[in-house]
């Protein structure tokens, strides 16, 4: 894909998404065009040096093309965790199986003899949306983007910066307990937010309501059950279906009401593929902050759709599947790392 | 009470500890070496002039006694909510009646022809924790404190610095729902920690299991409960009392869980009269902390009591019914607010 690189003199960065499917390359300019984006399977079975290879030819690639217009500002990296940061190493990822240990960074910079940035996708994303997306909408220096996947992440900004925690695992929103005596989370606890609205949630929900027997087209029974099927069924007025986003949309509201009450942030993002379904979702999460949360009612926009100033703003996200990439390549422009603390691999 | 003055030069603030019984005026060096306290009634009866009055007097006396010695730093002032900050506007205050609208700032710069700095007691007890007190012990630069009182409090300090929110209601932990089918709050909410951790809920949920026909000492029937009576029950091994303390140490738990979750702090302090119950609800909290939050599973100290570098803390605090007077002094002297924001009144 080659969308828009113009012959004059520009600055460029380059974004990299790493996900357990597909590895995504990016050239950006600072003001957030994309030059070019090149899109590769992440091929994990031929395990974590190829796919570094992979992703320092494509960098390479890039490199060369948009060098000779301008210079390189930086390249990020976003990766699904856990993640060990600053330094960039992988813990056990379970959606990077074989990455165990895997130097992130040290590998990239290594292969491309030059400083790189890592963090978690889920904290880029939400920079992503921060930065080019709900963020700009809403005029917001703040916010947390819940990112509705497999799991559930969250990234959170916190005057214009990505807020890591102590140990770089802020953001683990996904599982705050809401049920204690809910499902039994592969976390350790049980009930957390993750249990309720991630896609595999959505799934595990309809399977227990008796829907999937027939997959929505009515092909036959035994089909695998997808969360976009579950919204799709519910679409169609399925009163069981409906009841599964009822539940995601209660779960988000409890988290967000937590979230709000404790920091009075004037944005949340709600992202990820399951965000698709918001409008399944949206009014009874509406109606659960309102409920559950005062400083909420102290500060609802009359419609939440709009932006109004000084308000508490909840919102789907506007990158899509981007968020992420775009987040890697605003990092070292937006929040580049002081040569200082830089350890070239 | 004169604590320790010495002849020579030295600078100093004030602090301001506005609550619903108690006026506290202290003067504080820099160190935060105490040079005098005094404490008075808040004349509730007579009126927020008076009691505005009351507090400049105090003021003024330290001023004139500690001015000769060194450079005033500046005046902080702690005050019960909702506060709309930085205007330091009191609205509703449920426990100062009659001072709804009182522009609490204003109305004490415009007697001390001098900026005078507004923060929630509950933040200030915070920052007093942070910089003098468990802070300290824990060498850390972020924290959260949750005070016990007849409701709960939070105070938020993200990189040194207290974290306001957008409208100034961040910290409202204790409205966070554990659970949405538990008792109603006056917030509007239901199951909120408030309902759980307060000293009001210690004494509702004595009553409701049968506590408080008799006080602990045997003295008759009909004696007002109090939560520190029922922590002394506790103490001789009552069981409903222990069962008190035991939902106390739970909804803390699954409070923390989240707070930990979200923004993972090297951090978490309880305080406020309800914390002297700390052996009580303990053992309960950190079990549940343990049980239902990853990212502390990860970070646990061997012994919560010690500290270690890199690990989570969830400790009691240090500075007693003190925390928020000391860390009024303290706010003018580490977080000044610039000149071209002060609004003289």
């Amino acid at each position: 894909m080659y969308d828009g690189a113009s012959a004059k003199m520009r600055a460029f960065s380059i974004g990299v998404d790493l996900g357990g499917t597909n590895l995504r390359i990016a050239a950006l300019t600072p003001a957030g065009e994309r030059l070019e984006t090149i899109a590769l399977p992440t091929r994990l079975k031929a395990g974590p040096q190829a796919v570094m290879d992979d992703m320092a030819g494509a960098c390479r690639q890039l490199i060369e093309k948009y060098g000779s217009q301008g210079e390189l500002l930086g390249v990020g990296v976003g990766s699904p965790g856990p993640l060990e940061l600053p330094l960039g190493v992988l813990h056990h990822p379970p959606n990077l199986p074989g990455f165990d240990g895997l130097n992130l960074r040290g590998e990239l910079e290594r292969r491309l003899r030059r400083p790189v940035q890592v963090d978690s996708d889920a904290n880029l994303a939400a920079y992503g949306e921060f930065l080019l997306g709900a963020g700009c909408t809403y005029a917001s220096r703040s916010l947390i983007m819940l990112t509705l996947g497999t799991g559930v992440g969250a990234g959170i900004i916190l005057d214009g910066a990505i807020w890591h925690g102590m140990q770089g695992a802020a953001g683990e929103s996904g599982h705050g307990p809401l049920d204690p005596a809910g499902p039994a989370c592969p976390c350790g606890a049980r009930g957390c937010l993750e249990m309720y609205a991630s896609a595999t949630a959505i799934v595990r929900r309809a399977h227990e309501l008796g829907i999937g027997e027939k997959d929505p087209a009515g092909n036959g029974t035994g089909a695998a059950l997808s969360a976009s099927a579950v919204a799709r069924l519910a679409e169609a007025g399925d009163t069981r279906a409906l009841q599964v986003f009822d539940e995601v949309g209660r779960a988000l509201g409890l988290s967000l009401a937590h979230l709000i009450n404790a920091l009075d942030l004037p944005l949340y993002v709600v992202g990820g593929g399951a965000a698709a379904a918001w409008p399944l979702f949206a009014p009874r999460m509406f109606a659960t902050v309102q409920e559950m949360s005062y400083v909420y009612r102290m500060s609802m926009p009359r419609d939440p759709g709009v932006f109004e100033a000084g308000k508490t703003h909840i919102a789907p996200a506007q990158l899509g599947s981007d968020a992420g990439l775009l987040g890697a390549a605003l990092l070292p422009i937006h929040a580049p790392v002081p040569a200082a603390t830089q350890r070239p691999g």
